[in-house]
């Protein structure tokens, strides 16, 4: 495909005006003329801007079933009389709709590639491989007492998953492992973990910090913050994201820089949860490479990627009174190019021959992108969703003009309201 | 018209199915069963959501035309250096155009009314009249040295806006009048305004301790907070409504709640220019009627309500790590009936019989609506403003599907981005 006279973002994120051309899955031309050669659909972008194809770096996509459920209570309650309950009672198949409602939901909105962990990743990757959409997909692994990593059940689904999905349909699925958190596992998990990546080449995922309670509670348990805990371990010296950093130290900013731990910024589930505000800034400030992620649609609720780069461009600013924090065009990175990088995938997020055709296509022709000023700033603080009208994984449109080109979304939608009506049901 | 077999929020804000009927301007009929009778239109509502139009209670309309202009900047370096010279060169038909584009907008996010302070209002109000929205418009005095009141220019402009357009069009303009802010007018000004408003029967507006700055130098120069001081000059003592509240005390919350004055809650033109966080979940506790409004497209950069219900639906609770604050259904009464209040508009803002039929009709049928478990969580955490597909006001059908029935949005569109790129080529 070939976009002509279009808005693009360039590989250094300026604004131009020119030609992108792609062959196959690969961007072939970025640049002021118009190659030769046939690149097959020609699009003329007047009024349009391509942007990489937004990275949701924090997802646990079946949630989507639990959309609104549980509003308004405090966390406790929530989790343990709405959240864990509602979640026992999904199946294999609730859990595939659940997944595809989400997926659809984010191409929809131009995401390109999610990082999940949840259960039923095997469903989960067969929602990825039948949209188009790519994945980075972990189960989660929890342990208690003295229990180590081999031999545990989710362990042993994490094994099946490498080997059935890590690397297929061309490398649009890969597999990671994760542990759930510092407050799930236990040290020996953490070590055999650690080194089990190490021998396999593999990324891990964890959460951070998310709440004080439990950063505190760390502390005050194991005498260090949940990132040194992790660093003494060993854990951070393969490849990590770690989700929230709501209530990391400056100490702990100073670790995950110096191990090069990717983290997943959730502004919007960390306030609706009451989490917090993250130290986004001074993690910024310190070269820690910062994502964008929108945790599962239980706690946000949507998984709207221009609602995130709106809630972080905005929130660090007005808490630290500097309008001069987060600059649109950094927002911009950490929902693409910083999100690249939290998936280990080295070849997207960015607009750039040689790199995979992932995009979203704006439309900017609509009032409330009207007068252009500032590309950047339109796109953090004034575009919606709903005004991507095409997006495009490996150079294949899998989402045009409220169509999805490879699956049936209304009958997801169906099949996915019919599970969380039967659970909510079961559990009234 | 009529809806049958739709969702709609009845007048306690409960979520009901069944049937809305208007005729004219009003509505009829809200109940279970289908009235007998022609009422024109039949809209079946199956998958839609019937809510009362959105009320943008502080908006500065045609600074859309400086959407995203000095990105970034601190904030006196904004005001100074972008804001204040290009205003200077905002001429009255860039005004008209600048203003249609922001209420081609609202009324496609489903905004049926707002309230605006600026320069221009004539323009303004033709806009308004041609569009088929609801404003309440002010031309906002400012005072210096012993200035008074009477015989000041602008005070002059008030009073022929008032006799062309106060009540115009069956109602649907309003004329205020308004203050600029307690910084900027004088003690004479306030009792002078304070007694016109008292003799004609007219609602008064202004900012009220928007930045910590304003509200600090306010209290060293005279001793009282902003709040206080008009208390003290018998301003509060007229129907007032205040924009912002940013930094208001305790002691003036108890004087907005004491004199029934509205306050205008605009999260997201507080965090983004680093105002800071208004002190929303005490204002509402206190018994003050707290509405929504998004300020100007420069500062926010859109003129969304959604967006706007979002980000005072979450940040509270992040700020004070209480996931039980702000309520969805709260946010939603902020963001219409305590609108119309705000407003002084005693009949609209919400769907009862005998109300203004002005509605916003959301289709539900999309993946990030999907499933419903929580209609009213939905609405402020999950929908778009795309998600409208109707806005009515005062019975008629003002936008659907994209279109505006009343006016060319798209020679607003192109009229008003050639204002802008003039005015900033200007100032290059």
């Amino acid at each position: 495909m070939i976009f002509r006279n279009i808005y693009y973002l360039d590989e250094s994120f300026a604004v131009r005006r020119g030609c992108v051309a792609a062959r196959g899955d690969t961007i072939e031309y970025v640049g002021d003329s118009v190659p030769g050669g046939d690149f097959g659909e020609v699009i003329d972008g007047a009024a349009r801007l391509l942007l990489p194809g937004l990275i949701n770096a924090h997802c646990h996509v079946p949630m989507t079933l639990l959309r609104g459920y549980g509003e308004g209570l405090p966390l406790d309650r929530w989790l343990n009389e709405r959240v864990f309950p509602f979640e026992d009672r999904i199946g294999g198949e609730d859990a595939y709709w659940g997944a595809l409602v989400g997926i659809a939901e984010m191409l929809a909105g131009g995401v390109t590639s999610f990082s999940d962990m949840y259960d039923h990743c095997d469903r989960i990757a067969e929602a990825v491989r039948i949209s188009g959409i790519k994945a980075n997909l972990a189960r989660g692994i929890v342990a208690f007492g003295e229990d180590g990593l081999y031999g545990s059940s989710r362990h042993e689904e994490s094994l099946r998953l490498l080997e059935k999905w890590h690397g297929a349909e061309g490398g649009r699925i890969l597999v990671e492992t994760a542990l759930h958190s510092e407050y799930m596992t236990n040290e020996r998990t953490v070590r055999e973990m650690a080194e089990f990546c190490a021998a396999r080449g593999l990324r891990a995922y964890t959460h951070l910090s998310e709440t004080k309670k439990e950063h505190d509670e760390c502390v005050e348990r194991r005498g260090v913050t949940p990132a040194r805990y992790f660093e003494d371990l060993g854990f951070f010296d393969i490849p990590v994201t770690v989700a929230h950093c709501t209530h990391v130290t400056g100490e702990d900013i100073a670790i995950l820089e110096k191990h090069g731990v990717s983290v997943v910024h959730c502004p919007e589930s960390n306030l609706k949860l009451g989490s917090g505000v993250a130290p986004v800034a001074q993690m910024l400030a310190g070269g820690v490479n910062v994502a964008l992620g929108t945790d599962g649609a239980s706690s946000n609720n949507n998984l709207n990627r221009f609602e995130e780069m709106h809630a972080a461009g905005m929130i660090h600013r007005g808490v630290a009174r500097n309008p001069e924090l987060t600059p649109a065009a950094q927002v911009v990175r950490m929902a693409t190019q910083n999100g690249a990088a939290a998936q280990g995938r080295a070849d997207t997020g960015v607009i750039k021959a040689g790199f995979k055709a992932d995009f979203a296509v704006l439309n900017l022709g609509k009032p409330h992108l009207t007068p252009v000023h500032d590309v950047m700033s339109d796109i953090v603080f004034a575009a919606q969703a709903g005004d991507v009208e095409m997006t495009v994984v490996d150079g294949r449109i899998v989402y045009r003009d409220g169509e999805f080109l490879l699956f049936d979304a209304r009958e997801a939608m169906e099949k996915a309201a019919k599970s969380a009506a039967r659970i909510a049901g079961e559990l009234e």
